[in-house]
């Protein structure tokens, strides 16, 4: 080594404490600025940045090698720090009282110009070059700054629940395809021509395992994959928390989970989540909110119109009710300024999910008023108002229809306005457990039960009875966390008991030798000594999102893919040799040339 | 939930401290003893053994439901803490000077009869039965202990590089697939028919990314994949310790390898490993050893008598010289009770490495004896005794062959001489680095120059000269860390000149095409900025069975695979659906019912 490379200071160390002192800096040349024959660079690291100086009366033979450094060239300066006249001190800048006059300079390596800016957010950028380039993309100090909170929360995480006394335990990678719900990736063995591996999309199975080897409380941050088509907020690979506890109670449970997202947030952002958590059962939060997401940051509750809408003389109202439908209102404060065109646009927003007509009224100075409202009486225009707790200058949406599209488009018209309206504060965290999920859904095309969580849920004891006569009204032990409108985790106390596992299996239609094949061994497994226990996973890209206050999934994730599950800096996937394939007893249905989705999104 | 089974304590806990408490233990009945109308049972959780009692006169009902109680089921129970009779305490056991008196039991879930013991080390029972039923095995003490300790060298770990500024980042597990050494792992991708993700081998590529993203100091516990033909201590998935930093050198990493051990060995052995560790340069250690990972817990070097076999008048080792080949004797204290028999065996042993023979002299009183001294001067066998350090009662071996050959057998012949004669004490650790690698190796089959680690290794400054005109004698900056004979881990200084890297590539003849297909992301990634950096991989299974002193991969892992690469406890690779690889675009070229390697084991 001709040069000595090694720092004495990072880039965001040196303050008015070091000043007179010699140091050496590497780095990358982030900003550079010719001034009265003074060359300033900003030099960058991870940790920060620091203003040095070459000055050609001081070094000339420095500064003059100064000369031909470019953005992003990585250097190694040995200096002199020295104070900042106190008109020049940068208060933006932790580093911003000192700068460093060079003495010795060497350029390690010359970059080529980079494609985008540094030193923005890089939204003017198209996301798929900042991709390919994710390289340089993390140099920005926004993704460096999120994968410093990602590093942060996966240990906090750790320290909070090894002093728990759980253990980390790896669950495989390389399991067995047990296909329920989403599509797993598969992995041809070599070994065994014709068989194949898949990639775990949880380690549901491995961890009732571990509890059933007795471990007692284990936890792991696992990378799980799922081969779905994505979504905005979706990657093909992506990270739970994944827990699981013997001997302990769902309230118990409730209690740890919110001790760590306690520990979690005030460690990683420094906000105090309350002392107590609001829960409501997924009945009164439909019922309330038509989901059971609810976003707790602003107002604006369904409220149920049904009897008022059965007796009042708008057909539109009571026939619903007469078809077994629902009525439900919706109160936006201080909306009274929604014009017609927006009242047009939202009535065509909830019609994707389901709903003919919106109706509306507003509440002026004298009442209630609207196109309908010649069809209420003047009580049940009163009734309204108060149970909808309108004041003046407010304004009542009303959705009628069946329930489920009654729910869901009022929930996303919730949500819409408040954006729209700005009703959410960003730094806001509104934490909600959700509760007595209901054991079982109807699927209407295949005309069966379905599990509404898993096939491994434990029902809760006093419905038990109602397996048989009333399924759909069987609640389960499940419970959801749900933070700011989204679920960051779910789990369930689980069947530990090998009977009541197997009528549940029945009961869903799944037949015996289905049941034997997919989950023969576990459920020989718990034959054999199964503990009560209960568990959760958590979201764990979700989590960090909220903790780096980001809506971009793409930016918590080192390497992140894009919606049609292709890295476009590695570029794959991609074609591999005929004697790979052939090694691995398989051969590609389709002409190995065809487009694949690196190219199609890099086009 | 009827019975309250949370636990007050776990089952390590309770001492005389406790005495007259009201307790809630919960767990497994480990033994069961019928004594005078009592019931003795040891109760087991992950922690360890209580002793309850059932006593007819305290509790009538309770003992009688007591007697039901067989291995294995789980229970709960509710009694007072009693201290033992001084004559009945049990020093082995944590809990040795109590025991509980029951007063309420619950029976959480009975047992079917566990197919082996789980009171033993279990090398009784045949290893693939116990990997059937892994969550049974699980539930010995030492798999209960091991997997205690890789939850604590994976938190010891991550302590402790996060405490020296490293970031964790979790790299992909869907990448590119790049074939170099070891077979990858596919993974059809169903949006792009006939193209594939491959499984990490390692995050090499990634991880100089990193640095070339400008994160400084990155570390990952990851899990790799390589499709390979497993040998007893490998897994197809696997755990590594990877590290990178920027801007440091080799001498900083050995030294922050040094503090991690140091660190890692005395918190979970309570082990105190060397202020200093020994090195050797990868030339002194085959001379010396005949391998570049020597165990150094015992001695027998290997001697060169080149330039006396040359002279001597024994032409097999005369022959050998003028051939080109060496001659090297390894002197084994007190070996001279070795019969002619003994010999004989390790005649045929070193045969399997390539030897035709290996002579041998035995120190007796007088001097050198066997039946080849008298091919030797006095004076040649006054210098054989001297250079062999040989004492009377010692035996030295003697190797002549081509230098591989010669290496090979007489590292092999060390090892198992040692293991034999119990010069090994297991509770020794001896760490040694092994640097100045070759760059470059010959593959005479190919006729070309291959790396001997790979092509992003830096080659040592002052050999550059050599890269041209002599490369076998090119030296790296690469260097690997042994303990007890076993390579940990390896690494190196990298290249981050692109053109220096290019150079390479070239000298390896991979021509410029197939250096685009595989390397050119990251070629052109180097052109941007790259940092001096370099890095280390540690095998962690290999660190976490030296923690846990077995030999035994699958001892340390929580879910292992066969040599085979089967589980056979999920039994998989298993056959999927057609609709599955229909979906794929892949098809299976054999029939699905072929054996698969599951059924293979468990016939």
């Amino acid at each position: 080594m001709t040069f000595d490379y090694r720092r004495t200071h990072f880039c965001h160390e040196l303050n008015p404490s070091n000043v007179g002192e010699n140091v050496t800096l590497s780095g990358w040349v982030h900003r550079r600025r010719d001034h009265g024959g003074l060359i300033f660079i900003d030099l960058r690291d991870r940790f920060g940045l620091t203003q040095i100086i070459f000055d050609p009366s001081i070094c000339p033979k420095t500064h003059e090698k100064a000369s031909s450094l470019r953005l992003e060239w990585v250097i190694s300066i040995k200096g002199r720090v020295r104070g900042r006249g106190a008109h020049l001190i940068n208060p933006k800048l932790a580093t911003g009282e000192i700068e460093v006059e060079v003495r010795e300079l060497a350029i390690l390596s010359k970059a080529k110009t980079p494609p985008f800016h540094l030193h923005s957010d890089g939204l003017e950028t198209q996301e798929n070059v900042r991709l390919k380039y994710r390289y340089l993309d993390m140099r920005r100090a926004l993704i460096t700054k999120n994968l410093s909170i990602r590093h942060k929360a996966m240990h906090e995480t750790r320290n909070f629940f090894t002093d728990q006394g759980f253990l980390e335990i790896t669950t495989p990678m390389l399991g067995r395809s047990t296909p329920e719900g989403a599509r797993d990736y598969l992995v041809p063995a070599r070994i065994s021509p014709g068989h194949f591996y898949a990639l775990p999309q949880s380690p549901q199975m491995f961890k009732q395992l571990l509890m059933i080897g007795g471990m007692d409380r284990y936890f792991q941050i696992a990378t799980c994959m799922r081969d779905e088509d994505l979504r905005a907020d979706r990657q093909p690979e992506f990270t739970q928390l994944d827990l699981e506890l013997s001997f302990s109670t769902p309230e118990d449970l409730k209690k740890l989970i919110h001790h760590y997202l306690k520990t979690l947030f005030k460690s990683c952002l420094g906000f105090e989540v309350p002392d107590t958590f609001q829960e409501l059962t997924y009945a009164e939060s439909t019922e309330r909110y038509g989901t059971d997401r609810p976003d707790l940051r602003f107002g604006m509750p369904l409220i149920r119109l049904d009897s008022l809408a059965k007796e009042c003389g708008f057909s539109v109202f009571k026939d619903q009710i007469t078809q077994g439908g629902v009525v439900k209102g919706m109160c936006v404060k201080k909306g009274a300024d929604i014009s017609r065109k927006e009242i047009e646009r939202y009535t065509t927003f909830v019609g994707k999910f389901g709903l003919r007509g919106l109706a509306w009224m507003k509440r002026q100075e004298g009442g209630l008023q609207s196109n309908i409202v010649k069809f209420f009486s003047v009580d049940h225009l009163k009734e309204i108002e108060t149970s909808m707790q309108a004041e003046e200058g407010d304004l009542i949406f009303f959705a009628a229809g069946d329930q489920a599209s009654v729910n869901q488009s009022m929930d996303h018209l919730r949500r819409l306005i408040a954006r729209e309206r700005g009703l959410i504060d960003p730094n806001r965290f509104e934490f909600l457990w959700v509760v007595d999920f209901p054991l079982f859904k109807w699927n209407s095309e295949e005309k069966r039960l379905e599990s509404l969580h898993h096939p491994f849920t434990t029902p809760r004891l006093e419905d038990l009875g109602k397996i048989d006569s009333d399924p759909l009204l069987v609640r389960s032990l499940a419970y959801d966390i749900v933070v700011n409108g989204f679920e960051i985790g779910g789990g369930s106390q689980r069947i530990h008991d090998p009977e009541l596992q197997e009528k549940i299996f029945e009961r869903l239609g799944i037949s015996e030798e289905e049941r034997r094949e997919k989950f023969g061994f576990f459920i020989e497994a718990l034959e054999y000594g199964t503990p009560p226990h209960l568990g959760i996973a958590l979201g764990f890209d979700r989590l960090v999102m909220l903790l780096s206050q980001t809506e971009n999934i793409r930016d918590v994730i080192a390497f992140p893919k894009t919606q049609k599950a292709a890295d476009l800096m590695m570029q794959c996937p991609s074609s591999v040799k005929t004697k790979q394939l052939s090694e691995l007893g398989i051969q590609a249905k389709l002409p190995e040339k065809k487009t694949s989705s690196v190219e199609k999104e890099m086009i």
